[in-house]
This record gives structure tokens, C-alpha cells and sequence, in this order.
């Protein structure tokens, strides 16, 4: 793999000189590395760009890595991975996504991620986005997800779009069946011209199913976000989804949640709140004896949870 | 008037033998009953139905009465009024709409307002709607509301659908400017197969302006509701939406909230919960020895904010 790749992968997966058990490196729409594990199978698609990720029953505790870089200006990769997670599995996904471009071209990566999760099994699949390089084409991440939770699964999303990304479309959907739990937690920073949008349908569909959406999101310079999401309770279901955005400098973010109740026994919660960061906030840390820019930089850190700031 | 009329005005006004000052009764698309004040005018409109309300400056601490009655199948009343109200007046309207029926004809009231409000001045708008009769024909109240608030103006909206009204559709607009303040206040009843729809678009155009909407609704039977809300931050402005909503029986509510921030000092929130009444308030008030049934009366009273539940 080029030195652009190995840049990205320590920032992506904290990559050092190579990763322990399942993993797949994609480079600029090809395969740079691979391995399955014992109970980890990844296999190529033979009908479309991409992989089946076959995850047994007896895989616990295991990661499987699957980062996708593109390293220059005048790619557009597209890949589509499927992930079919047997009952009582157990296990973390990292994958992570960098575009480089130190061109005029655009560097593009769109990566559709189907998740099947069977009964009781656990997925925590984290995600990091990261644009990078000095050139004037585009820097372009649209990552779809669609998952299927069986009965009594849960999927954890840790994602966090990092910085350098001009242009986003983030699409989640996912149906949940009885017992199944959905924990999102997105983080995303735009600066400059970004544009992100973000877009959530969640479906319980079964009596227990639960879900917790959690978007926080910064929005500097000319930058502009548009949040959406759509619980849906058809059931005995809990549902809650939050979306907490700090304007600054001449940022901008729009918020569209929506709560579908179809069913007396749904519960949903919706909470939104945007605005810039408060000045009693900031006067307390220069207090401490901070600067009003290290002061503004703590304060984000702690609202995006400790994913680096920009 | 008619005797239903009368009994519609004791519900909506509180009205016993007459009104104080100035009013304007409406009973079938005809105006049973008019009064002006020295500071307020009530003028009939020349191009369409309806009335022009003048209030002036030196108004303060009045009531006008404007309800109208539909008290009969095969009326689709449509009323346009349009309240001006000069620089630093203070007054309450008290607004109203019943619409009757006992035959298989539709009883349809559109009552379409407009407000103007002048440099500080405040306007305290109260308004019931309610159904009543035996018939087939539908119950309908489509009102439409567009307010123009002029800097540190203060408009307060108190708005209740009492019951045994089949269809509605709720639209309300406003535009603020500097240090206006808007505060809306809904509760919405809704049983059997009725249908409810509300609308909010409020655009905080001027610094210091400031909304606060509360919507709060109980839908029985198989009753359905829809809310809607779009709160846009311009400006140093500050905006908080809220739509709670109990879901009893087949009941079904929806929630389309939107917050718009174009501006890194617009402030806005929004929150939103659904759901049927906790198992443990039900408990706690039936220890208390109330029974189930008067347990969720009490429970909904409070919801509703002492509305008078159906």
C-alpha cells in the first residue's frame, strides 16, 4: 500500500504496521491487503465491487477491520459490503474511510454497508471520515447503511466524521425486531464550503425493540449541515433521538426529526438544540486562566466526546 | 340568536346574558350581534366577509369577543378578520368557534385571522373550538393564522380544541421583529375517527425576538394527529418548540418538528415526547384510591393544563 494509505490508516484505525486477525485494506477501489480469521470469513463479491463478511457464532471478542482509502484526485470508488452476523456473535467492526486529493479532481468513495445481525448477537462498529490533501477537487465520502436487527440483537454505531470532508451524504436505515437495540452515536465537523447531510430512518417493528440516536455536530466557517432522521413505532417500543449542533463563524445547521407513533404503547423522545457556544461557558475556562481559543477548543472537545477536533 | 348558538357561547366564552365592551358575534355566516369600544373599532369589510378591528394605543386592559357559531348542517362559514393593533395598546381577544350539526350535512367554520401589532404592544389571543351534535355530517375547523409582530411587540396565544370536532387543519404563521415575542400554547383533544393537523411556521427576523411554542395533545379512539413545526432563526433570536402528546386506545400522533439556524446567534430547541401515560402515575393516584378511569382523567387534566377534557 502507498504512504497516503498507511497517513490515513493510522488516523483512521490507529494503524501501526498491521492489523491482528480479519481485515481488508481497500486502496483507491482495490484490495491492498486481506485475511480472514478462523471464525471471521471475508469472501469477494463475485456480482458487484466488494465483500461478504461472514461472522460465526463463535467469534467473540474479535475486531475485523475493513478501512477504505482513496489516495488521489479522479477516483470514485463504490463497494458494497455485507455483514451477516450469526445468533451469539459478538464482535467489533472498525472501518473508516480517507480521500485524499492533492489535485484538481475529485477523490469520491461511497461505501453501501448492509449489516444482518441474527439473534443475540452484538455489533459495535466504529467509524471515522477523514478528508486530506491540498488540491481543489472535491473530497467526497456517501456512506449508505442498512440493517436488519433480528430478535434480541444489538448494533452499536460510533461514528465521527473528523474534518476535510467537502461534500457528505450519510443515509442510515434499519429495522429492528422485537427485544433488538440500535445505539447510534454521530459526530460530525464541516468547515470552509462543507456541505453534510444526515439522514436516519429507524423502524421497530418488534415489542422491546429500542433505539438511542445520538448526533452532535460543529458547523465552522461557511460550512452547512442538515440533520434528519425518522423514528417509527410500530410496537411496544422505546425510541429517542437527539441532535445538539454548535454553530461558529458563519455556520450553518438545519434540523428535520421526525416522530412516527403508530402504536399507543411507542414511546418516542425527540430533543434538538443548536446554537453557538454559551459565553458563560467560555468566560468561566479564561477564568482558569485560558485563552478565549483554547477555551473554545476544550469546550468542543468535550460536546463531540474526544474525537480530535479539527 | 339561536339557542344553540347560546349554549356554544357558554362553552367557548363563558358568555351568560351578554358582553362588555366591544364583540362581534357570528351565527351562520351572519354577523347576530355587533359592538365597538371607543378604543376598540369593529368594522365590517367591504371586499370579502369579514371585519377589520382596530385597536388603539389607548386601549388597555380591554377584551374584545369576536366567536362564531355554525350551528347547522349545509354551512361552510369563511371569515377573513384582521386585527390591527396600534403602537403600545394591550388587550385580550377572545376568539371561538363551535360548529354544530345534527343532520348529515357538514358543519364547516374557516375562520382565516390576520394580527398586526404595532411597536410594544401585546395581544393576549384566547380561542376554544369545540363540536357538538348528533349528526353524520362532519364537524370541521380550519382556522389560519398569520401574525406580523412589530419590534418588542408580545402576541400570546392560548389555543384549546375541546372535542367533537371530526377534521381540522391548523396553520399558523408569524414573523418577528426585533425583541418580539411570540408564545403559543395548543392543546388538542381528538377521539373517535377525527383527524387533526397543526401547523407552525414562525421566522425570527429582528435581534432579541424570541418564540416559545407548547403543543400539547391527547388523541383517543382511532383518532389521528399530525404536527408540524418549522421554527427559522435569522438572528440573534431564541426559539423553543415542544409537542407532547398522549396516545390512548388506537390514537396515532406524528411529530414534523424543524429548526432552521441561519445564523450562528439564532438559539433554537426543540423537543418532543410521545407516548401512553406511565404505568406508575396510574399506580400511584389508584393507591391514593381514585379508579383507573378517574386515575387517567386526572392524569389528562393536568396534561392539558386544566382544558376540560372531553
Amino acid at each position: 500500500m502507498n504512504k497516503i494509505t498507511e497517513m490515513l490508516l493510522k488516523i483512521l484505525t490507529g494503524f501501526k504496521e498491521e492489523f491482528v486477525g480479519a481485515y481488508n485494506i481497500r486502496e483507491n477501489g482495490r484490495c491492498a491487503a486481506r485475511q480472514s480469521s478462523p471464525n471471521i470469513r471475508i469472501a469477494v463479491k463475485t456480482d458487484e465491487p466488494g465483500l461478504d463478511i461472514h461472522i460465526d457464532s463463535r467469534a467473540r471478542g474479535e475486531t475485523v477491520y475493513i478501512p477504505a482509502c482513496v489516495t488521489q484526485g479522479g477516483v470514485d470508488d463504490l463497494v458494497y459490503n455485507d455483514f451477516y452476523v450469526d445468533a451469539g456473535a459478538d464482535v467489533t467492526i472498525v472501518a473508516g474511510c480517507g480521500v485524499h486529493t492533492d489535485g484538481a479532481e475529485d477523490a469520491a468513495h461511497n461505501g453501501i454497508h448492509r449489516f444482518f445481525l441474527e439473534n443475540g448477537s452484538r455489533i459495535i462498529y466504529r467509524e471515522k471520515h477523514v478528508g486530506t490533501g491540498n488540491g481543489s477537487g472535491l473530497k467526497r465520502i456517501d456512506p449508505v447503511t442498512f440493517a436488519v436487527l433480528g430478535p434480541g440483537s444489538a448494533l452499536e454505531m460510533d461514528t465521527v466524521q473528523l474534518g476535510g470532508v467537502d461534500r457528505t451524504v450519510r443515509t442510515t436505515s434499519a429495522q429492528l425486531a422485537a427485544a433488538a437495540r440500535l445505539t447510534i452515536r454521530e459526530r460530525i465537523q464541516t468547515d470552509g464550503r462543507d456541505t453534510a447531510r444526515t439522514d436516519f430512518t429507524v423502524s421497530m417493528d418488534g415489542d422491546g425493540s429500542a433505539v438511542n440516536l445520538i448526533s452532535r455536530s460543529v458547523a465552522r466557517g461557511s460550512s452547512r449541515q442538515t440533520y434528519r432522521s425518522k423514528l417509527i413505532g410500530n410496537c411496544r417500543c422505546s425510541g429517542h433521538s437527539e441532535c445538539d449542533a454548535i454553530l461558529m463563524d458563519r455556520g450553518r445547521v438545519d434540523a428535520f426529526p421526525e416522530l412516527i407513533a403508530g402504536c399507543r404503547d411507542a414511546s418516542l423522545i425527540h430533543e434538538a438544540a443548536i446554537g453557538r457556544i454559551a459565553g458563560e461557558q467560555i468566560v468561566k475556562l479564561r477564568t482558569l486562566g485560558l485563552s478565549e481559543g483554547e477555551a473554545e477548543r476544550r469546550i468542543i472537545e468535550g460536546f463531540l466526546g474526544g474525537a480530535a477536533p479539527m
